[in-house]
C-alpha cells in the first residue's frame, strides 16, 4: 500500500483515484481554487460534480491550503491539471514538491518552445525543476469510462524507466492496461496531435447534420484515414518514431467521441465560427484549440524553414484556417489524393 | 462520354453507378444469377432493394444472359461480385470479356494461396488472364453513403498507371475521391485485414452491452490502436509499404460502424457462439469472417515458418480462436502492452 497523492480534482486527475483505489492505495485528492466547490461537494457526499460519479470509498478530500499535508509520506505524485493549469503549477505548486517523488502527470498537449517548436510538458518541467523526475500519461482514456472500469490500454512516458515502472505497478488495474515508453517527446507530440485531428473528424459530423439528418461515416472515415496520413508524416518530420501512430490512433478515435472536441468540431462543420461555436459551449476555453493552434504554428515554422511542404498537410492547416482565420469550412478533399 | 458496364448487381456494384452517372456516362448494371429480383425491382421502377435507395436515371439494367450486348462497346469494366462470387465470376466471366478493357474490381479480402501467404484478387486474375489489366477498389466507402454523395476518399490500386488514370478520370468528382496506387499486393492486404480487425473492435460493443446499456470508447479505442499496431505489423512482416495503413485506418474507421460486421463483433462480444452469431443474422456468410480466417492462417504459416512470433497478433489470433475454436471472449489486455 502507498500514498498517491493527485493535485488538481478536475475530472482526469479525479478519475486516476479509481484504479489507485482499486489497488488499495491511500489516495489524496487535493482541489485547485478552481475546484473548491467540487471538494465541498465530494466531502459532504462522496460525489464528484465534474466526473458525475461517487468517488470510490475511502478517498481523501484536501483543500489547496492542505497541500503540505497532503504530501507528507506521498510515494507518487499526479498532476491532474489542464493544460491551462501549467503555468500556475509551475509557478506555485512545483517548488513546494518533494525532490525525490516522482510527479505523473495527467496533462494533455504542448508548449511552443521559443524558436516555435514543441515542447512537451514533462520536459518543459524538467528544465524548471531538473532534479526531479517527470512522466505523463497519453492514450485513449475518458475519465468518466476510467471510472466505470471500462477497459482501456494507455501510455506512460518519462525518462526514468525505474519511475515508469513504479507509477505501473502502483497504478495498472485488470482494466487500466500501461505501456511504458521513454520516447517522451514523441509520444506527447503524438497524443497532442490528435486533439487537432480529432476536430478534423468531427467536422463531417456537422457537415452532415447540415445537410439533413443523418450522421455519414464515409466522410468522418476518409478524415480520419488523412488524419492518421497526417500524424504520421508530422511523427517523420520530427524524427520520432512511427510507432507512436499506435497511440495517437487510439487516442484521436476516443477523442472523436468524447465530449467537447466533438461537439466543437461538429459546430464548427455546421458553419459556425470559432467564437459562435466556443459561445454555443459557454465559452469555456478548450484544449484541442489550443493544441490545433500549437501544431499547427509549428508545422508553419518548419515550412517557412524549408523543411517540409504545406501540400502534406492539407488538413491541419485547414484546421488551423477555420479558428485563426474564420475560414469557411471547405475540405480540401482534392488535396488528400 | 464513356460505357460502363458494372457486373454484379449487389449493393457495392450498383452503388458505382452513381460517380459514372454523376459523370454522364452511359452505366449498364448486369445482375448475376443472385440477383434476378433486384434487376427486376429496379426495371419496374428505378428502386434497388438491396441499397435501398433509387438508382440514378438512366442507368441501364441487364439479366446475365444480356451481358453480350451489355458489354458492346464497353470503355471499363466493373465487377461487382463479393469475394464470395470470385471462383464464379473467374470461371464463368472473365472468358467473356474483351481482352482490351480494363476491369475494376470492388470486391473485398484476398485469397489463401498454395502455399499459406495471401494473394489479391487482382493479382489471381491476373494468373489466369494474364494479357488482361485488373484494378481494384479498396479504402472507406459505403455503399448507401456513396449513393448519397457522401464525401470520401478511396484508393484504386493497379499494375498499369495508364488503366488506373482512365478510371480515375472516368469516376472521381466532387464527392468521390481516388488517390491512386500500384502497390497492390500491400494496398489489397491493408485494406483485407481491416475486416478481421473490424470484428475485433466491435467485441468491445458487445463486452459493453452485455454489462448493461452504455456504449463505451476506452475499450472500442484501446482495441483500435492495437488493431493499428498489429496491421503496421502485419505490413512490415510482408515488406509492403507502411503508406497503406492510411487506408487501413480509414476503412478499419468506417468498418466498425458500418452494418453487419459491427453485428458479428457485437454478438460475439455479448458471449454467442460464431453460429448463434450468424444464425442471428439469418445465416449469411460473413466477408469478414472468412477474411479474418484467411489473414489468421497466413500469420499461422509465417509463425511455423519462424517469420513473425504468435506475440506479434495476440488481438488477431484471438479473434480466429473465437471464430474456430468457439474460444470465449477474453481480450489478452495485459498482451498489448
Amino acid at each position: 500500500m502507498s500514498i498517491i497523492t493527485v493535485i488538481g480534482s478536475g475530472a482526469m486527475g479525479s478519475a486516476m483515484s479509481f484504479p489507485a483505489k482499486t489497488n488499495g492505495h491511500i489516495v489524496r485528492l487535493v482541489g485547485t481554487k478552481l475546484d473548491r466547490e467540487i471538494i465541498d461537494h465530494a466531502r459532504e457526499s462522496g460525489f464528484h460534480t465534474g466526473l458525475k460519479r461517487f468517488l470510490p470509498d475511502g478517498v481523501e478530500l484536501f483543500y489547496l491550503e492542505e497541500l503540505k499535508s497532503a504530501l507528507s509520506g506521498v510515494d507518487l505524485i499526479i498532476s491532474g491539471v489542464s493544460s491551462f493549469g501549467v503555468e500556475w503549477f509551475c509557478k506555485d505548486i512545483l517548488t513546494l514538491l518533494p525532490k525525490n517523488i516522482p510527479v505523473l502527470s495527467v496533462t494533455k498537449g504542448m508548449f511552443n518552445d521559443i524558436d516555435g517548436s514543441l515542447i512537451s510538458f514533462p520536459s518543459y518541467y524538467s528544465r524548471l525543476m531538473p532534479d526531479m523526475d517527470f512522466c505523463a500519461i497519453g492514450g485513449p482514456c475518458t475519465s468518466y469510462e476510467l471510472a466505470d472500469h471500462d477497459n482501456t490500454c494507455v501510455g506512460f512516458c518519462g525518462n526514468n524507466l525505474k519511475s515508469l515502472e513504479m507509477c505501473k505497478e502502483l497504478l495498472e488495474t485488470q482494466y487500466y492496461n500501461i505501456s511504458l515508453t521513454t520516447d517522451v517527446e514523441g509520444f506527447e507530440f503524438a497524443v497532442a496531435m490528435k486533439n487537432a485531428y480529432a476536430m478534423a473528424v468531427t467536422l463531417a459530423l456537422g457537415l452532415s447534420l447540415k445537410d439533413g439528418d443523418i450522421i455519414h461515416y464515409n466522410s468522418q472515415a476518409a478524415l480520419f484515414g488523412q488524419s492518421i496520413r497526417e500524424m504520421r508524416k508530422l511523427l517523420a518530420l520530427y524524427n520520432y518514431s512511427e510507432s507512436n501512430i499506435d497511440f495517437a490512433a487510439g487516442d484521436l478515435y476516443v477523442t472523436v467521441f468524447g465530449g467537447r472536441t466533438r461537439k466543437i468540431g461538429t459546430l464548427l462543420g455546421m458553419g459556425h465560427n470559432l467564437k459562435n461555436a466556443l459561445d454555443e459551449l459557454n465559452g469555456i476555453t478548450l484544449e484541442s484549440v489550443v493544441i490545433a493552434e500549437r501544431t499547427s504554428k509549428a508545422i508553419l515554422t518548419c515550412i517557412e524553414k524549408g523543411k517540409t511542404s504545406k501540400t502534406d498537410f492539407p488538413l491541419l492547416l485547414h484546421i488551423y484556417d477555420i479558428i485563426t482565420n474564420d475560414a469557411p469550412v471547405n475540405i480540401p478533399w482534392k488535396d488528400f489524393c
